[in-house]
C-alpha cells in the first residue's frame, strides 16, 4: 500500500469539507434562504468539477508555459484515459490521483464565496460565477504555487493553500459582497446615505453551523496533510493543524467575552475555522509555538475584521467569509516568512527564528501578485455578471426568500412555524422610511393623547360583572384592533404604531387562507398547495388613541396596492387588567415609565 | 502497513452512508415521522448485523455449491474466532476484514427501502423485512456476484454494487411502497377511483437532507474503493466517481430549470445520489467520458422516474428512492456493458469501446436475473408480512405520526411550533370528501349570498366612534366564529368552509389544554405530560353568510364523536377594513375578484 | 506508507467524536441551550487542547517516576521541537503522532461531562472544569493505564479505554451533576423534599442527537482501532466494534418495547453508544461471543441505569452520560476479564474462556483503584468551583436559557417558533405551588360551581341570529378572558386555572412588542434589537366562573412586580358550541366527563 492511498484519503476529507461550508453557511443565514444556499454549495462543486475537468486542470498542472504563468492545456483526461491514470502528476502521485486532489481543491476556492454572496444573489449570477472561477482563474494562480509556475520557481511557501485557496476565494467573497451590496434592511442609512444604524441578522441553526465548523476542523486534517508523505511529516501537520485552531478558538472567547461581556459562540466558531486558514500555508513549517502564536493572531484577526466589514465598511459578508478566509489567508501566508521553524518539516528560515528576510520578501510578494491578480479577476468577473445578466435578486425575492423564488421551494423546513423575530425584513422603501422616521424618535410616545374618539358608556362594561370602574374616567370603551398583513410589512407597521403612542401589540405567526393564492410551485414535480400563506397577525388594545387613527395608519402601512395587503379587524373589550400594577381599564394601557 | 489497511476505511466509510440514508430520508419526510425514521435507519443495521452475523455472511461468502446458487452456511465466526479472523476472505483480505466489509454493504442494501416505505410503515413490520433481507435474501444474490457464484463464474461485472445492492435495495423499495400503498392524502380520487390530484408532501428538513446527500457522497468513496488494491484503480475509481455525479446534478438542474422554471433543489441532490449509483458497478471500467455519459443518463432518468411513479403510476416513494437506486441500479449494469473502456483498470470490454456485444449480455443477464429473484422475494416477503402481522400502519397512527405512535416520542422537535403547513393530512374519509366536491368547484364562491340571518342595527357600531357605513347597507353585522380543532380535520373543515363560500381565515397552531388528555407515554422512562395538545384555531369572519350555517358545516366537519373534536366561539365584530381597497364593512369582506 | 498513516487517520476519527458529542448532547437538551451546549463542546477540545500540549502530555507519557504514578513532565514539545516530532512516542510511532493521538483521547474523556451537567451549568465553570481534566486528572490515570505506570506494568488491559477514558468521564458526570443538581422543574417535591413527580424534559432535535450517534459509531472505529498495526488485530477490531454496539441496540429494542410498550428510540440510541463503551477495553480481546455478550449486557445496563439515576436516585443526567458511559464503562472493563479469548489478537485468558481469575482480579483492581481516584478527584474540582466561582447559573438565567444569559445568543435558532411544550420551567417557588395544591387534586373541577357573576340578558346573544337558547339556562353570558404573560409563568397560572375550575384554555405562542425591552445583546459585534420578547397567550371562556375569580387568581399566578408581567383582556362572547356534543352557550362549557 503506497502513500498515494493517504493521498486519496485525504482527497476525500477535503470534498468532506464542501458539507461543512455548506452547514456553516446554511446556519448562519436565515432559513428562508437555506435551500438556495445548499443547492449553491452542491452545484458549485458540480459545476466545478465539469469545468475543471474540461479545461481548468491541465491549466494548472499542464506543461508550464510563458515564464511560469500558465500551464498548457491538453485533453487527455478525456482522449488517453490509459496514459492518463498512469502518468505522474503531483510529485509521485499518478495524475489520476492529483486530478482529483486538485479538484476539491478548486471546489474550496469557490464555495468560499457563497457564504458572503448569501441571501441575496441571483442563483444564475452564482452558477456563473462557479464555473469562471474554476475554468481558469484559480488555476492560473493555482498553477504559479503548485503547477510549476513563477512562485513555485522562486521559493514562495504555501503548504496547503492559506494564499491559493483561502486568501483567493476571501477576495473573490469581498469583491462579490461589495459589489452586490448588503442584505435589504442589513443598514438603515439617514437622507445624506449615512448608516445609522446596523441590524443583526442572526443565524437560523446555530447547531448546524457548529457542525459544519466540525466538519471543515476533520476535513481540514486531509487539506492540510494530504499531501505528506512520510509519518513525521504528516505528525508534525496534524500537530499544528490542531494547536492553532485552539489556540485561536481560546483567544476569541476571552477576546469577545472581554469586550461585549459575554462569549460569542458564533464568533468562536468562526475563530476555529480562521486559526485552521492561518496554520495551512506554514502547516509543515510552524513548531508547536509558531502554531500558537498564528492562532493568537488569528483568534484576534477575526474578530476585528468581521466587525470593521460589517460596522466600519458596510460590507454585508453574513457568514464572515472575508475574515475567515481573506484576512487569515493573509496572515497565514506572511507567517511563513515570520515564524518557519528550520526544524519543522519543511526546514524553511522564518526571520523570527533566523533573522532572514528572505523566505518573508517572497511570501509577501506571493500573497501580494497572487491577491492583486484575483481582485481584478474577480472585479472583472462580477462587474460583468452585473452588467449583463444581473447579480442580484429582487426586492421582493430577496425578501420572499430566495428558496421560494429562485427554486420553487415554499420552505426547507416545511411544517414549521417561523417567528416574528425574522423581521429584519423591509420593503424596498426602507430608506425612506427611515428618513421619515428619524431612528431616535420612532418610538416616542405621544404623552398627551387627544380624546378624538367617541366615548360611549355601554352597558357591555357590565358584561364582567364586577369591573372597577376607572377611577378617573367617567366611561371609557376599549377597543381591540387586529391587523392581519404581510411579514414584509411588519416592520413598517410597528413604527407606524409607535408613532402613533402605541406601546403594547401582541404578534402572531399565522397563516392566511384565501382566495390570494400564491404562483404555482413545483415540488419533486408536483404542484405545490399555497393557498396557506405565512401572515402576521398584530392585536393592540387602544382606549385614548383614536381607532380612526390606528387604521388609517395601518392603511398607510400596508398599502402596497397588491393582493393580499391584509384585512382589519375591531372588536370591542370589556376590560383590562396589567398585572404588575394592578391598575384596569384606561390606566392599564397606559405604559409609559 | 498492507492495502486491507484501507480495505477497512473503506468499510468504516460505507458505514457512515447509514448516516447518510437516515438524514436523507428524515429530511425528507415529515417531521411527525422523523423519530421513526431514524429508528428504522438504526434498526435495520443493527438487526441486519445480527442476522449477517448468524447465517447471512456463510450463504454470500461460504464455499459455493449448487451450482453457484449458494454459499454453505458455517458458523466458523462464532465457533473459530481464530481460524475466523486469520483465514483468507475476499482477495488477499483476512476473513474478519471481509465480513464487515460485506456487512456494511449488506446493510447499505437494506436500508435503501426504509426511504420509500416511510411515514406509513409498521414498525414491527418493518424491523421483520429488515431481518429477512439480511438473512438470506441479500446473502444470495451477493454470492451470485461477489461470492463466486454463478454471475461472477460468467463475467457479470458489478464492482461495487450497482445492481446487488442499489438495484435490488431499488426493487424491495418498489415493491414494499407498491404493497404498502401511498400515504393518506397523498392522491385524491374521483367516485371510480381515478387520482384527479396528486399532493406534494415537502421534507420536513432540505439542509439535513442535504447533509445526507453529502454523507453518502463521501461514503461513496469508501464505497467505489474500498476494493481498489492498486494507486492507480484507487485513483481512478475516485475520479469516475466524482465525475459521474457532478455531471449529474449539472444535467438534473438544467432539466427541472427548464421543465419546470426553477432549478430544484431536492432533485438535485437527488442526482447526486443517481450519478453516485450509475457509476458504481463500472466505476473500475469507465474513463471520463464514460463517466460523463454514465452522469448525463442519470441526471435525466432520475428526474423522469421519479415523476412517473408519482404521476402515473401513484406509488408513493416519499425520498426517490425507486428512481435513484432502481432506475440508476440498472441503468449503471448496463453501462458496464455499453461504455466500459478496455483502458480503464477492469480491463472490460464495452460496446461502444469495442463493438463486442459479450459483456453487454452478460450484464442485461445479470440485472435481469438478479431483478427477477428479487423482485419475488420481496414480493413474498411483504405480502406474508401484510396477511400476517399488517405492513402498515392505522390511519389514525399515519395522522398523528409513528414517531407518537409508534415510540411514544411526541415530537422529535420538542419545542418547536408546527404550522398549518403540514395539513397535507387527511381523515379516513378522503375519498368521499374529494368525491363530494369536485376539486374544481371546491373554492367555487356562492356569488349570492342569501341573508337568512338577522340582521339587527345594534350601537355597538358606533363604539369605534368614526366608522363608516358601508354605501349600500342599512345596518349589518360582522361575526367572528373561532374554531379549535384538531390539526388532522383541518383540511376537511378548510373544503366545508370554501363550499359555505368563506374566502377568508386565519389559522394558527396552538395548544389545547383541557380535561381531554394523550395516553400516557414514555421518554427515557419517564412518563410525558400530554395535557397540551396541539390544536388548530381557524379564525373568520362573516357578514352575510349565516353564522348557523357556518356553526353547523363546522359540526358536520369536525365531528368524530371523540374527545377532543373541538369549540366554536361566536364574537361580535365592530368592523372590517380591507386594506388593499379601502373597503370598510361588509364589501371588505367580499373577497371575489 | 507506513501504519503511522492509519494511526493520524484514526486520531482524526476521534476528532470527529467531538461533532458526535456536540449533536447528541445538544440534540437531546432544550433549544434554548443549544448554543450553550455546542459552546462547551468546542471550548473543552480547545482549552484541552492548551492545557495538554502544556503539562498534561507529559505527565502522562514522560518518563515514569513515583513507582508508576506519574510521568515526568516537560516542555519538548516547545523547546526541541525537532527532537520531539522524530522522537519515539507510543510503540513505533513518533512522538509527534502520539502527542495528537493521546490529545484527542483526552478530550473525549473532558467532553463525556457536558452532556451530564447540561442546561444549567455557569459557563465559566465549565472552562475551569474542562482545563483541570485535562491538565494533570485524566493524564495521571491515563499514565497509570497507556503510560508506563504501575497498572500497565501489571497487566490491566483497556485497550482503548473503557475505563481510562469512558468510566472516568462519566464519573466526573456523576459527581458534576449530583453536585451541581437537578434542572430547575425536573423533580418536584412534597414539603418534606420528597420526589413526588418526575418530569420528562424531552430533547429539541431527536434526528441531530441521533446524527451524533452515528458521527460517534463512526468515530469509534478509530478510537477503538487507531492502535491497531497488523490487518487482523484491525481486522477483528472493527468486527467486535460493530457487534457489541449492533447487538445492545437490538435489545434494548426488545427490552424498551416489552417494558413501556414501545421501543423507545433515544434510549436506542444512547444502547448503541453504551454498547461502543462495553466493547472498548476488550475491543480486540473479545471474540464474536464475547462481543455479543457484551452488547445484551450493555443494552441492559444502559437503560436500567438511566432510570434508577433519574427515578430513584434523583440525579439529573440530561443525556444519559452516566448510563452510557461510567455503568458501561465499567462493564467494559470487567468484561475483559471475564470473557477475553486467548484466540483473539490481545490473547489474554479470561475467566469464562480459561477459569483462570487472573486477568479479571486485575480488571477490577484497574477500575476500582482508578474509580476511586478519579471519584475523589473531581469531588475536590467541583466543591473548590462551588465554593469560589460558582457552578450553577441562577435560576433565572436557567429558565431563560443559557444561550441568552450566557453567550448573548438570542435563539441557537432565529426565526423558529418555539412551543409551549417547553414549559416544563418553573419559577423559583416551584416547591410551594407544588405544596400548595397537592399534585393529585390540581386538576380537580368544581363541580358545583357558584353563580356569582351578574348575569344579564343581552341582546347580543341575538347577533349570531339563530343562537339556541341553551334548555335550562334562563340567560347566561360567557366572557373570554385572554391573558398575555411570561412563558416562565405559564406552568403557575395553568395550575391557578386548574385550580378554579377551568378546563379548556387555548394557549398560543406569540411576540409581546411593548416598552419592556431586553437587555442589550450582541451577535456578531452588532446589537440585537430585542423589543420583540417571546410571550404566552392564554385564552379561555367561562360563563359559571366568576370573571373576577380568575382575574384575581391569574394576577396572584403572574405577579412578579417587574416589567413584562403581562395584560388581561376581557372579551364578550356571544355563543360558544361544543362540536362532539353539539351543546351549545353553557352546557358547552362543561367539559367534566
Amino acid at each position: 500500500m503506497t502513500v498515494e492511498f493517504w493521498f486519496l484519503i485525504g482527497a476525500a476529507l477535503v470534498f468532506w469539507m464542501q458539507a461543512g461550508f455548506a452547514m456553516v453557511e446554511a446556519g448562519f443565514t436565515r432559513a428562508k434562504n437555506a435551500g438556495n444556499i445548499i443547492m449553491k454549495n452542491l452545484m458549485d462543486f458540480c459545476i466545478g468539477t465539469v469545468v475543471f475537468a474540461l479545461l481548468g486542470y491541465t491549466i494548472m498542472m499542464g506543461e508550464d508555459t510563458l515564464f511560469g504563468l500558465i500551464g498548457i492545456p491538453n485533453m487527455d483526461l478525456f482522449t488517453h484515459f490509459k496514459a492518463f491514470i498512469a502518468s505522474p502528476g503531483n510529485g509521485d502521485f499518478t495524475a489520476a490521483s492529483t486530478f482529483v486532489f486538485n479538484l476539491v481543491f478548486c471546489a474550496t476556492t469557490a464555495t468560499i464565496v457563497s457564504g458572503a454572496m448569501a441571501e441575496r444573489t441571483k442563483f444564475s449570477a452564482y452558477c456563473i460565477y462557479s464555473g469562471v472561477i474554476s475554468l481558469f482563474i484559480y488555476p492560473i494562480e493555482a498553477h504559479w504555487i503548485w503547477g510549476g509556475g513563477w512562485l513555485s520557481q522562486l521559493g514562495f511557501h504555501d503548504y496547503a493553500g492559506s494564499c491559493a485557496i483561502h486568501m483567493v476565494g476571501g477576495i473573490a467573497a469581498l469583491v462579490g459582497a461589495a459589489i452586490l451590496g448588503p442584505r435589504l434592511g442589513k443598514y438603515e442609512r439617514d437622507e445624506n446615505g449615512r448608516v445609522i444604524k446596523v441590524n443583526a441578522f442572526p443565524g437560523h441553526n446555530i447547531v448546524i453551523g457548529a457542525l459544519g465548523v466540525f466538519i471543515l476542523w476533520l476535513g481540514w486534517y486531509g487539506f492540510n496533510g494530504a499531501a505528506a508523505t512520510t509519518p513525521s511529516e504528516l505528525a508534525s501537520i496534524f500537530l499544528t493543524t490542531t494547536i492553532a485552531p485552539a489556540v485561536a478558538t481560546c483567544v476569541t472567547m476571552a477576546f469577545t467575552w472581554i469586550k461585549n461581556g459575554k462569549p460569542d459562540v458564533s464568533m468562536c466558531l468562526n475563530a476555529s475555522l480562521a486559526g485552521l486558514v492561518g496554520v495551512t500555508a506554514g502547516c509543515d513549517a510552524f513548531d508547536a509555538i509558531g502554531a500558537s502564536v498564528v492562532g493568537v493572531v488569528s483568534g484576534i484577526l477575526v474578530v476585528v475584521v468581521v466587525e470593521a466589514l460589517d460596522m466600519k465598511l458596510h460590507i454585508d459578508d453574513p457568514v464572515g467569509a472575508v475574515g475567515v478566509h481573506m484576512a487569515n489567508g493573509i496572515w497565514g501566508t506572511i507567517a511563513v516568512g515570520l515564524l518557519a521553524n528550520p526544524d519543522a518539516p519543511a526546514g524553511l528560515s522564518g526571520l523570527l527564528y533566523t533573522g532572514d528576510f528572505r523566505q518573508l520578501g517572497l511570501q509577501v510578494l506571493g500573497f501580494g501578485s497572487v491577491g492583486i491578480y484575483a481582485a481584478i479577476m474577480m472585479v472583472i468577473t462580477f462587474v460583468i455578471i452585473k452588467k449583463t445578466i444581473g447579480l442580484r435578486a429582487t426586492a421582493e425575492e430577496e425578501i420572499m426568500g430566495l428558496d421560494i423564488t429562485e427554486h420553487g421551494l415554499p420552505s426547507a423546513y416545511a411544517g414549521f412555524a417561523a417567528t416574528s423575530e425574522d423581521y429584519s425584513v423591509y420593503g424596498e422603501d426602507v430608506a425612506v422610511v427611515a428618513g421619515d422616521i428619524p431612528v431616535a424618535e420612532a418610538v416616542e410616545v405621544k404623552s398627551v393623547p387627544s380624546f378624538n374618539n367617541t366615548v360611549i358608556a355601554r352597558s357591555t362594561t357590565n358584561v364582567s360583572g364586577d369591573v372597577a370602574i376607572p377611577q378617573n374616567q367617567e366611561a371609557v370603551t376599549f377597543t381591540k384592533i387586529e391587523i392581519i398583513c404581510k411579514e414584509a410589512r411588519f416592520e413598517k407597521l410597528k413604527r407606524a404604531m409607535a408613532q402613533l403612542g402605541i406601546t403594547g401589540m401582541t404578534v402572531t405567526h399565522v397563516m392566511g387562507y384565501g382566495s390570494q393564492k400564491g404562483k404555482p410551485e413545483y415540488y419533486r414535480g408536483v404542484l405545490v398547495d399555497t393557498n396557506l400563506l405565512p401572515k402576521i397577525q398584530v392585536e393592540m388594545v387602544v382606549s385614548a388613541i383614536p381607532v380612526r387613527d390606528v387604521i388609517e395608519a395601518a392603511k398607510k402601512a400596508l398599502y402596497t396596492g397588491h393582493i393580499g395587503d391584509g384585512k382589519i379587524f375591531v372588536y370591542n373589550v370589556d376590560n383590562v387588567v396589567k398585572v404588575r400594577t394592578g391598575e384596569e381599564g384606561y390606566a392599564a394601557l397606559q405604559d409609559i415609565e
